[in-house]
């Protein structure tokens, strides 16, 4: 199984520090060969950890970074000037090991909230991570490890295109299932391409975090650590703008794919998921409009227990959507179960139960809103809500 | 125990019209002597049931209401034209069975969501339901009662104050335990007071629903039915504008209280609830920022579990806060476990667990967050979520 590590250029190490409690592999580095075009999204928690503003305060100055070293166990979180300070050090510790110039290096943290960084553990682990890099196309799955928590599965992908001008690579690799333990939260998302690319599509990846990481939920929660970090270091040799109109739109496809893969990764080891349901609002007057109406009833709690007792409980979607804040026509609207409708302007249709059940008790299906008052439309990734979230989230103590 | 008969000149009544497939009583009326100024806050769902609509329509026209009757078991939600043209017709039948005028009565529905109002039970059953109106103080309990769909406790309240010009009083019921099935939602409450009041005590009237009824969460869901009516005849003789200053302020005070009261009915019933926590967020630049911040705590699906697990889980918290999307410096903030004092300038203190334990496994507490940026505050009610909550609503079934 390949991941970050896929495209060209690419280096990777995972290694146990013992910051984790468990005893993994719990401090995880990738290098480019050559420095590499930095692309990143980070959580609008106004309770940001150090790592972030510390990766923000590194890309405010120049976007051209070289390796990322990430630990789990410890979010470096409400850590306050000594966390910062924290911060500091992961990233220059690591660019003195693999000698590189300051600010070539962004960090990452993930785990307990509140608790100091051990950064001893960190300093006396990394000549040890950057002796273990592996050679390109390897140790993809090492780093994925290293940067999970609480996830029961660890999250890679790769995907490769052919150009005119060549083969273009996408890898990449997460962590996240939910806001489980806000102590132990976090989505972080590394992204590798061998794809060259100009500063100009910043705003391309942007939306491309919107569709994907941005567009999943399982619990509506927003964590202080959340990152996704794209470094493109051109060594396919293959420029974006060089390519024609339809191959730029084949690869920007599969940099998509590749993201909204992970993503829904992501969902379906949500905390006690059993199912992944889409969340289509279509009709809508923009895009904006459309994914908050899909994640107000992403995000119902009324909702998600339906969907979790296989309940086609239409009422509760059409009165979530209601609450979303935005405005539309409720005598306008339909609703479909896959490709069943079962609400035309705004009433019920009579449909045989079966028809519904058969739907419903799917582990993954569609549910889409159609206002009917626009061209917009969006979709937002859910899980249900089970008696496993309760007993998960009650259960965990600080 | 008395509700909204309590003050003078108004009488109530409840009858078994055979809407609920259980049988119980489903039917109530509300009517005071002399038409009553009237003072109203619907839901803000933008998918708003019959009588809902109806109401607001009648209120656009003029605020002087006799009478209001509700149904339970039944929205008139989703239900069109025809769903309309049958709140119109339920109006109308109380109207003439008590020899009132057009637009003296208002309607209230409760219950399934998408199917048609059973009128003509509602009509065979208005003749009983006006015989049987008590004389004053009576039938409080009955009207409490009909009103109920999936309560566990029917909910009244009263409340009087003694002024140099006489006493005054006040009652109320109301229904909701969190919107469990939407197909059985909403929260209706009715306000009964013998004070005489002005036209402009309505924005006072919708500061206090804020305060209460929209101050309290169970699970973030807002019905398409929610309505606050308070009905105040004037037959204390006593007008509030003639009242000292300190003597307002009592009679208000009085109303919020009861207002409040039942309220905090509605969480301690909310589904599957084992407690009841005040989320206060104060140092706010504005009372409306602190409330959004307060909900954004109160309705977090983790600080809920949490809860539930006994966990003074301080990190849930403050992550919610930082997710609210309203702006502040987590470097300032400090949290409170009732008088316990856990984060200081966004940073944990050091305190004995056990001492926190003592405060979470109460069946009531307080949490306190200071964002150190202003001088507003805020309280939102919430409870907890448990195997209940999603048992009750995974196993409901539409």
């Amino acid at each position: 199984m390949s991941g970050v590590c896929f495209p060209k250029g690419f280096s990777a190490a995972g290694v146990k520090a013992g910051i984790k409690v468990s005893g993994n592999l719990d401090l995880a580095l990738l290098c480019s060969k050559e420095p590499a075009k930095c692309f990143a999204a980070f959580t609008k928690n106004q309770v940001q950890a150090a790592p972030v503003l510390y990766d923000k305060e590194v890309l405010s100055k120049q976007n051209v970074i070289s390796a990322i070293i990430v630990n789990s166990g410890n979010a470096n979180a409400c850590t306050g000037d000594q966390g910062y300070a924290d911060a500091v050090s992961m990233a220059e510790l690591a660019e003195k090991e693999l000698k590189l110039g300051k600010h070539s290096v962004l960090v990452g943290s993930t785990g307990v909230i509140g608790n100091k960084l051990p950064i001893e553990k960190i300093q006396a682990a990394i000549p040890e991570l950057v002796k273990n890099l592996g050679v390109e196309n390897e140790n993809s799955e090492l780093f994925a490890k290293a940067i999970c928590t609480t996830d029961t599965v660890i999250k890679t992908a790769c995907i490769s295109v052919q150009t005119s001008m060549g083969e273009v690579r996408f890898g990449g690799s997460c962590k996240g299932s939910g806001m489980i333990h806000p102590n132990m939260a976090t989505m972080l998302a590394y992204i590798t391409t061998d794809l060259k690319l100009s500063e100009d599509f910043s705003a391309e990846f942007k939306s491309l975090v919107n569709e994907s990481f941005n567009a999943i939920t399982v619990d509506g929660d927003m964590s202080t650590n959340d990152t996704c970090i794209l470094l493109a270091n051109g060594q396919s040799g293959v420029f974006l703008a060089d390519l024609s109109a339809a191959e730029q739109a084949n690869v920007r496809n599969a940099l998509f794919e590749l993201m909204k893969y992970l993503a829904l990764e992501i969902v379906k080891d949500g905390e006690g998921a059993t199912k992944r349901i889409e969340i289509e609002v279509c009709g809508a007057r923009s895009k904006t409009e459309a994914m908050q109406i899909a994640k107000s009833i992403a995000t119902s709690n009324l909702v998600k227990c339906a969907f979790f007792g296989e309940d086609p409980n239409w009422g509760r979607i059409v009165s979530s959507a209601g609450a979303s804040g935005i405005a539309f026509d409720a005598s306008k609207i339909s609703l479909y179960f896959e490709d069943v409708q079962i609400v035309k302007n705004g009433m019920p249709l009579e449909i045989p139960k079966s028809q519904l059940l058969k739907i419903v008790k799917q582990k993954e299906y569609k549910i889409s809103l159609n206002l009917h008052i626009g061209d917009s439309k969006a979709s937002v990734f859910t899980c249900d809500l089970s008696y496993d979230y309760v007993k998960i989230n009650a259960e965990y103590t600080t």
